[in-house]
C-alpha cells in the first residue's frame, strides 16, 4: 500500500510560528523532502530542524535560481520521481515548505505532479504576510476591508494601478525590485504609510518605514500599505 | 510594572493548527481574554480550551450581533478596560483570537485600544483562507500571480467588478450573502470554477463545487476562485 504524502507549511521562519500538527507530522517522519536553492542551504529545512528525527531520510530537491523555468520544472520532476519511489514502497513522506503550502509554496510544484497519483494532506501554515503585519504592528484588514496581494515583479504599470484601485496591499517578493517598487508608491503619495519589512520573525529581522528601507533588499521582503485598515470604529 | 499584553492567532478551527508559540503562550497564562458572541459559546475559547490551565482567570468581553457599531465598540471597551486592570496589576493577558490577529480579527479592536500604553505580542495565525486552500486541494496563488480577498457583504456591483479584475479570488464572511454572492460569479461565468468551503478543518466542514454548496451559509464560509493558480509551469 502507498504511503501518504504531507505537504507541511512551516510558517515564516521562527520554528515556534510552526503549527503543532506541522511538528508532530515531521518529529514522526521516516522521509522528509525539501528544496533548497542553488546548491544553497534550504531554509525550509532550517525551520524545521529542531524538529526532524535523528536518521530520517531527506530527500533534496536542488532547486536552480533562474527566470527561466525550465530549470526549475525538472528538479521538481526528478524530486517528485523521487518522493513517488518512497511512497510507492510505503512510506509517508512530508515536504517541508516555508510559509503556507498553497500561497506561493513550493509544494504546489509536487502537488500538480503527484496529487492525481496518491493520497495528498496539506497543512496550511502562517503566511509571512500574517508575520510581516504582526511584526510591525499594522493590522491587515478590518470589517467590510479588502486585502490585495501583489508580487513585486509585477510591471510598475501594473502595479501602480493594482495599489490605486486597493485598500489594504501587500507586496511580496520585493528584493531586486525594490527601487521599481518605491517609485510606485512615491508617486501615488503613500510613502508615509508604507511599512517595509524583511526576514519577519527570524534574528535578523528588519521592520521600518519604507523611506528608511535598505538599498538592498533580499527575496524574503515585504511592503505593507494598510492605509485601509481603522479597526478603531 | 505593567504586564504585555499578547494578542495570540488560534488558526481556523482544529487546535492542531495553533502555532507552538500560542500553544506555549496559553498555556502559561494566569490570564485569558476573549470575544463570545451574542451570549453565545465562544469560538475562540473552544479552540483553546485543551490549552487553557486550570485556575486561569477568563475575562470574556461578551460581543453583540448587530450592523450598529457602538454596541460592540462599548463591549470592547469595557473588555480592553477590564484588560488595563490586570495589566496594571502587573499580569500578562493572552488575548484569543481565531484565524490570525490582523486579518479581520477580533484582537484589532483592543489593540487600537491598548497598544499605545502597554507592551504588545502579536503572534500571528493560520488565517482561514490557507486553511480553506488546503482542505479544498486549491493551490491560492503561484509565482507572479495576484491574490485579491473580498469581504462577501460587499455591494454586488463591487464584488463583479472586483472578481473581474482579478486572478485569484478568496471571498470571506459569505453567510447570509451567498445568494448574492453566486449570482455574481454565475453572472461572470465562473461557477465551473468555484469552491465553497464552510469551518474549514473542524469536523462539520463542507468542501463542495460552488454549484452544490447549501442554500444557507454560515458566517465562517468562504467560496475560493483560484483561475489563475497553475503551479505547474
Amino acid at each position: 500500500m502507498a504511503g501518504k504524502l504531507y505537504g507541511v507549511g512551516l510558517g515564516p521562519g521562527d520554528p515556534e510560528l510552526m503549527t503543532l500538527r506541522a511538528h508532530r507530522l515531521i518529529a514522526g517522519a521516516t522521509v522528509v523532502a525539501y528544496p533548497a536553492l542553488a546548491g544553497g542551504e534550504s531554509f525550509a529545512r532550517a525551520i524545521a530542524a529542531g524538529a526532524i528525527a535523528p536518521g530520517a531520510r531527506e530527500i533534496v530537491m536542488d532547486v536552480p535560481m533562474s527566470v527561466e523555468r525550465a530549470p526549475a520544472q525538472a528538479a521538481y520532476d526528478r524530486g517528485a520521481a523521487e518522493i513517488a519511489d518512497a511512497l510507492d514502497g510505503g512510506d509517508n513522506v512530508v515536504c517541508l515548505c516555508e510559509g503556507d503550502p498553497f500561497f506561493y509554496g513550493s509544494f504546489m510544484y509536487l502537488f500538480a505532479r503527484l496529487s492525481g497519483r496518491y493520497e495528498v494532506e496539506v497543512v496550511p501554515g502562517v503566511t509571512s504576510i500574517a508575520a510581516c503585519a504582526a511584526r510591525a504592528g499594522r493590522p491587515l484588514v478590518a470589517r467590510n476591508e479588502r486585502l490585495t496581494v501583489l508580487p513585486g515583479p509585477l510591471p510598475e504599470a501594473e502595479l501602480r494601478a493594482r495599489i490605486e484601485g486597493a485598500e489594504s496591499v501587500a507586496i511580496m517578493k520585493v528584493g531586486r525590485h525594490l527601487a521599481k517598487i518605491r517609485g510606485v508608491i512615491e508617486g501615488l503619495g503613500l510613502t508615509a504609510e508604507a511599512v517595509y519589512v524583511e526576514r519577519a520573525s527570524l534574528a535578523e529581522e528588519i521592520v521600518c518605514p519604507l523611506a528608511q528601507a535598505p538599498e538592498k533588499a533580499p527575496y524574503f521582503s515585504m511592503i505593507l500599505l494598510t492605509k485601509g485598515a481603522d479597526p478603531w470604529l
